[in-house]
């Protein structure tokens, strides 16, 4: 049987580089299982159930709520968003770590609801560098990046509240560190019984 | 000011490579600082107060333990024997990870004494290659290998009481593990306060 994997809750702020650390450690290391949200909102074009969301009634996400069934949830314009336990549970048992890119709110929902969860703040080496980072974009006003600093010092407030916290200065730096703490969340003893119990089973 | 270092507690049977995991890592990576512990035995020749030992009286001895200044200790043919608690601290303070090699009694007593200690078992693959290892040697008797053999099984039944169980079949892997457990220790969110204090303090 496979060794459960790990859940692995992700937030930092907008422009802090979080997708880059997960590809780039996809591309050298094992796959990632990324958790597909659930949602009443309609498809859109060219959005396929099961890949960008799960797309369900509002009667079957509000049953999901009541059973203990979604790790977090909110509303937003009328619409459900949250994170249904089955598939987590589900890919975690095939030994996948399961990743969870979201914003601090609901990954402090998720530590509540799913206590053996990984939490991982990613934090930018400066605000400056924030800045310069959502500058370069150049899809966005100076007010919207006044703005999203003004989040992300919000956000930054709670990283306290995680697990750990990687400082994205250097991507390769990043990238390790973030190998480093599932490496070692596989090595924790409540994950090694099954190789105690083999080793033990050997009668000397 | 340096980041604070972490207390290891690096424990598992006799012959399973504890040693040669420290030492290889050392090679590589980061310098650690090894314990000293203190005792009221007499010095033998050669050896150095603060270096083999530090070498006090019984009433020091007793001081300390009174005082909450052992971190562990135990008496052996009438002589007592411990992990001073400053000098742990001291080198923690200066940034060092602190390494308590130490069996499974003392370690346990650690771990009350110093909450935040991280505790990592090692495990042989088997008890045949441990066997195997003990045999190698070829110093001991097939009866001192049966008997350590069986206190080994012993030792391993409290691996669960640990953070964290590396196996030792290749040694490779076991010092890559080794680092990323202290790897990830230095990315705890408590570890990485000022930084993020530092990233804070920036006037957006």
């Amino acid at each position: 049987m496979a060794k459960k994997g790990a859940l692995i809750v992700f937030s930092g702020p907008s422009g802090c580089g979080k997708g880059t650390i997960l590809k780039a450690y996809q591309q050298k290391e094992n796959p990632l299982y990324f958790s597909v949200s659930a949602t009443t909102r309609s498809p859109r074009e060219g959005e396929v159930d099961g890949v960008h969301y799960y797309f369900v009634t509002k009667e079957e996400f509000e049953e999901k709520i009541q059973s203990d069934g979604m790790l977090e949830y909110a509303s937003y314009v009328g619409n459900y968003y949250g994170t249904p336990r089955q598939a987590v549970e589900e890919k975690r048992n095939e030994g996948y770590d399961v990743i969870l890119e979201i914003e601090v709110q609901g990954a402090l929902q998720v530590k509540k609801s799913c206590p053996d969860a990984t939490m991982i703040f990613v934090l930018p080496p400066s605000l400056s560098v924030l800045e310069e980072r959502l500058t370069k974009r150049g899809t966005e006003s100076p007010e919207t990046i006044a703005r999203r600093l003004a989040m992300a010092k919000e956000e930054m407030k709670k990283a306290p509240l995680y697990d750990y916290i990687i400082v994205n200065g250097e991507l390769e730096k990043a990238v390790e560190d973030f190998g480093a703490i599932l490496q070692s969340n596989r090595l924790k003893a409540e994950n090694q019984k099954d190789i105690l119990e083999e080793v033990l089973r050997y009668d000397a």
